[in-house]
């Protein structure tokens, strides 16, 4: 089967240094191809980021089904365009955030996710409550390093690890969620530092929706209708502009 | 004070036809001016509609505050980009579906949303999850008449009281809530058909925006902080894509 | 419009040290006219005080519909007598608390309550998960400055701006409300120190309920009935009593 | 040991039809003894009813524990003044519908509460959120028959039982409580209609009390503290009243 | 009438030990008998634990029915078995830990349960979810005093004391549940330092027994269905098992 | 890898006519064993089949960890023993219940369970209250199908779809998730019959197992410490037993 990540990012940069671990998800009976979309921010650490990028996120999605892909993984934590993207293909589609939410149900009581900035703890939390799952966790908390300086493994790990500390010993965590999808170089050294399972959300959207696939489940309809077809409208380079009075 | 109304449709017959009803909601201090976004759909009816308009609703309400506004009021039920423009923007904003619903709390315990379409209703849903408020939501019904269809006043006007009948009498609903803000000359009459309070969502935003400014109350900027500036990155007219494998 | 405020307390000093921030609140096409019960405390501290205070707060509200008022607003953060008045009144009747709870949701995403005294505490989380707005309370906390104490203005701004730090530190506040309607003077000073919107109870309610007068919004009767008119039966001045065994 | 019952009612008629049942409920070592309040309506049916009433209930109550009574029972399944009073008091408090929700807990996953008319429905809903036992609740609902009518005692019978079968059938309830402790008679009867346990919450009650004061368990002054004494202030028969501007 | 209390520890010694505490309960009209399973280990701390024990509960549970007991109560902290056990019997059954925490809700508005290891934590973190009680939790927290250690009765009083401490500063606990059955005699020294209600669970459970045997209610088979009856299958001394591939 | 499957029926028939659906999910680098508890009922329906059978659950799990399995599936929609196994072993442990609810959350927003009989309704609501999914359910119906009777294809297949509508319609189900792991011949012709996605749950939990060992996460031992070693202590065959007074 072909799954197509797309990633948040914009930048070429992260995708050369990421590709790897990307290709590494290609096991068995899975072919995996990464994108990006064609235009958006280097990183994705708010809702605004996520708003101006979702579009060209969408866009890709929407080429993977025509391009014969059997699914669609959305390659950011932050699950962008998840529920718009769920709409318009009829192959599974699966973000990388739920995936792991799931995964860390699964394998303990209470989790916590560890962001990348302060920012995106509120962006999370939003996400958890939308789910439904806030009986689940434990906390979102933010290890403030900014998804470009990941790059610096020492100081990243570091910080990932003082912050997944506290979650464990004053908010009850019982398994840590990274809440970025560039940290999985850092995911084993993590969990042998804190002793609970580490959960990558990349590499839990791939088994989540290889799984999909293998047991030909598609999106509910019902839940997910498909857009109805319009328009799209555009005065760009038009004069026409109501802001009277 | 100023308070901008940004439409989330891009259709020029649809402003026209509710440009008065929006210039009445120019009472005492508030002035209003209502704009639409430079791209979009006719109309907003699910996730991937909400998620394609959004950047250009953002672009309005990122003038907005460039323009003096004191506050930004998106006119639209579904409350789209509502999160990443309270980000972004230090003025007051306030979203019709997220004021209506603070209404609706007001005047009874348990209301439900009367969707415009099936496809709606799923969004709508997912708000009220989001915000919280589950257990003061009796249901989320579809009148099954598209958003440009609501010109056909009778037809219309049947359909929404038949499905808020049902509401009221099998989902225990106290008050209905109007999921579009182009249904305000609909409003009056079905209430005295229901006998219930019948909110109308843009008002009620106005209304919130308003008492907003008079109290000299911002955003929680704790809760929505500032996107970090940063480059967009665009590919379009190049030849630089990753895909391989 | 007309709206009348009805404080809990029936100290006189009280009143008189209250009545230019109350006045203040007429702008615009609001007039405010602002009462005390004719018997009560001189404070509302807990669910006691408020017992015995809330049969003339009631008479107060039942007055207010036949002399003409718009709106009643309950001046007291512990929105005493709340489901009560707004069963028997057909005027809108808007809560203190109710509107600075649905003010702190609008401005983000948590809030956090400072009580003045242990004792409310509880009272106002009661009210929060009765009012179903739990998911969206980061805590109460008490600044442990009695209503009447409030006057000597340094040592209650001190204990209050202590205590919303510890509620935005420790709880994640991302808002206060204060738990009382008595501190406009203070809110914002409180604002200035702490960064997070500071909201003062009675100025929501006053907004709100002008809001749905303008809006013609009235209490749903599906919600809060009419109570059943009935005889009041008195024993006072008799003997009979019925305690054998 | 003594428990006292307090009723909500006031109407003499009442108490001597209910009095048999009361005492019925003094076995072993419980002695009981049943008042009313000195002022109060016929019936307690909606939250203005308890609101005027509540200040005779507690003055009942504030007695008992001079009277040296072990224990208070609110014989109403309302809980009119619950809080107040174990506020007020350091002996046990049971409110009979507080008491009948865990016993219906005890004996069932879901319960449904038939309460006598559609008005109290909703102040029952309001107990049973306020208690956060919603996740146990099947439903409300009202069987349309005045509490000064459960005379008679055939029309009373059928609409209980016919209500309490829509509980179970279309609700999913497994328990049925009673919204009201002047339905004794009936319990046993429409039990053995229904095949579900029929809970009477006022002998739930006096069990409850009883278990505390065996158990010499008080209620908890951390949450409900003892009321700060202060000046009651009475301004009835003097002119001053603010009504200004 | 005769409650049979069914412990969850085989121990010889623990039964003697506490014996006397159970007789104690064998009060007015109420006869017990204290037994345990036929087979077990010294305590019960894990699910493990109890998934091992419950077919010798059951066993006994299944028992107290023909030999014509009233009611069966479960005599330990944990609930093992209970629902299987409320399917199986038509007499009431009540666990020690669901009754203790209806017990604290009678008492206050939020309790801690202070387990004896940090095992257990989660088992009843688990069982508060499960009945739903979640909004009324404080806190679980582990004394670190294994079952059969609570004989050192200085070191597990001081243990229970510091935990429950922290329950009530930290996690704002109003009353105290004790999460084994085995601590009696603590109970009235523990409240005695701590100024908050504490609950021993076992003495919960045979007064809330008690009262549903004398109110003559049952388990609700519409909650509890009876199990169908079916035959028993073993392959234990035979050689057939399947596990190929 | 090797996963160990575990059936919670002890019946051979049953086993026998289910081994071909088990080996196809082998696939890829999934070897797949099937095994039966040693003693049991043919069919777990109730938490009294569950409670007796577990034991011989957790021997085979436990036997799985030491035979070199690489994770254990609990081949039941009960969930039997789930946190019991979980605890014991240190391999990943995956319900089949649990798996299924998490497929249904990734491909819809609410999901209704068809369960066999009216008395594994209970359970599963049960189940779902403890993992914290109530809001992500519509609905638990029974097919009134007993397990051992779903080989009577054509009737069981007309019984779940009749149910399944019911869900889909009154309930609001946008997919199925069936509550038995014995019917995946009808999952195919169900979903066609329906248009919503029909979830198996066995296969789920495979996909979910195999997912966590390519990822290498193991279950949390801070959710699910391991148990304490002790003496199981049995008077089978002997005289002592203590039932006095």
């Amino acid at each position: 089967m072909k799954i197509k990540l797309i990633m948040a990012s914009a930048s070429k940069e992260l995708y050369e240094e990421l590709y790897e671990s990307r290709m590494e998800l290609a096991q068995n009976d899975v072919e995996i191809v990464s994108v990006q979309p064609k235009q958006g921010f280097g990183s994705l650490e708010s809702a605004y980021d996520e708003a101006l990028t979702v579009p060209y996120i969408i866009q890709e999605a929407t080429l993977a089904e025509k391009e014969g892909f059997d699914a669609v993984v959305l390659d950011c934590a932050a699950d962008p365009g998840l529920r718009a993207i769920k709409e318009k293909l009829t192959i599974p589609v699966v973000g990388s955030g739920e995936a792991s939410y799931l995964t860390a149900m699964t394998v303990s009581a209470k989790f916590s996710i560890i962001a990348v900035l302060e920012q995106s703890v509120r962006l999370m939390e939003e996400n958890i409550q939308k789910y439904g799952f806030s009986s689940r966790l434990a906390s979102v908390r933010s290890a403030d390093v900014p998804v470009l300086d990941l790059k610096n493994h020492e100081a990243a790990l570091e910080a990932i690890c003082r912050t997944a500390k506290k979650a464990i010993e004053e908010d009850g965590a019982q398994s840590i969620v990274l809440g970025c999808t560039g940290m999985k170089k850092l995911c084993a050294e993590v969990e042998k530092e804190l002793g609970v399972p580490v959960i990558e959300p990349l590499s839990c959207a791939v088994q989540m929706a290889a799984g999909l696939v293998r047991m030909q489940l598609k999106t509910s309809k019902a839940a997910y209708p498909e857009p109805i077809e319009k328009d799209w409208l555009s005065y760009i380079n038009k004069s026409y502009r109501y802001d009277r009075r």
